[in-house]
């Protein structure tokens, strides 16, 4: 099975392609910004795609082309201005999506927020509400498709060693986890077709993942 | 009929506060966020309710109690952050679709941008594109739901006297039109059964209002 990593070169992506590469089943093809962000995967032997996620959604479908599903991992960061909240977490991933199903792509798998219900919008503070937004609005959009979808929802992102622990379920305690156990529980869910149509969250906890996922 | 006027103290919402208690058959309650801009409509005869389009769809969907007709003509304007963008020109859209259908309200009027399409996204200047995306997905929104919409596509705002000219129709080419000849548009649509489910461009032209929307 081969996954298009999408936000590849993020913290979650690097992991996620490292896991994606050493498990024996799934080979990964990392969607990057630039072509010299390339070489951290191509030393992984995982293929690399070069689009912008502003460029358009035929840029973003071939690179879809071929693989078996494709997973939203990227995120506009701290670091960037307001004005990229909506054209990347939101319409970057409505892109990846209409990418995905033109390319006859039906696994889907998103990288969410903790919390991405209306009602979070407002209850988070002023300066994280544009993103929850967003999210919500990703959300939203794929759960009006027919992808074979899931939604994870991490809590709070650590960098962490992975603990290969977690607790998910559709609602958990509000906690944090390492980006790299993240990374786990994406694996876990591509291997987990029972998982397709759910949403979960997932922080740190006291289940293996495999056994978390298995019991969403 | 009675017109909930989302948006009331923008430029395009005062006059049409104005032209909706000038028209002997309509009557208009002005949404506004605060207090202290009630006197402005209270003059012109109207109605007003204080609800900040930050608030939730309760809050709205109160305001929109017994009137026949919602008209969403609210924006962030050019001078908050773009962190604005997407809670009122998105998310404040949305909830006041959400307001409408919860309170009974069949009616909606959309005042959209001039070309929201997916492609004008990328088409404009980065500093433009958030805005268009945002009003993308609010008109995304508002044609996935079983109101009776009607979203209009003004052209390049001005504040000149209107002319009571426009030219309208699916597509039209770019130019500028008055905001009072906006507000004339958006009447005679709220009079013309014949625009629910369309939504079409406007600029200045040669044609009465009613007769160029009716033709619609």
């Amino acid at each position: 099975m081969k996954i298009l990593v999408v936000g590849a070169n993020g913290q979650i992506g690097k992991h996620l392609v490292s896991s994606i590469q050493d498990n024996g089943s799934l080979e990964a093809k990392a969607m990057i910004r630039k072509q010299e962000q390339a070489s951290f995967f191509e030393e992984l032997g995982a293929e690399t795609a070069v689009v912008d996620l502003e460029d358009d959604i035929e840029s973003i479908s071939k690179a879809a082309e071929g693989v078996d599903a494709v997973v939203f991992t990227a995120g506009s960061g701290p670091n960037t201005g307001k004005d990229k909240t909506i054209l990347i977490d939101l319409d970057g991933a409505v892109k990846t999506i209409e990418a995905a199903k033109a390319a006859g792509v039906k696994r889907f798998i998103m990288i969410s927020s903790f919390d991405t219900r209306r009602e979070a919008i407002q209850a988070v503070s002023s300066s994280f509400a544009p993103y929850v937004a967003a999210k919500h609005y990703a959300d939203e959009w794929l759960k009006r498709t027919d992808l074979d979808y899931t939604i994870i929802h991490p809590g709070g992102l650590t960098n962490n060693e992975g603990t290969g622990k977690v607790e998910a379920a559709i609602e958990v305690e509000r906690g944090e986890i390492p980006r790299e156990d993240v990374a786990g529980v994406i694996v876990a869910a591509l291997e987990n077709k029972a998982t397709i149509g759910k949403e979960f969250q997932v922080v740190g906890g006291p289940t293996p993942i495999k056994n978390a996922i298995d019991s969403i």
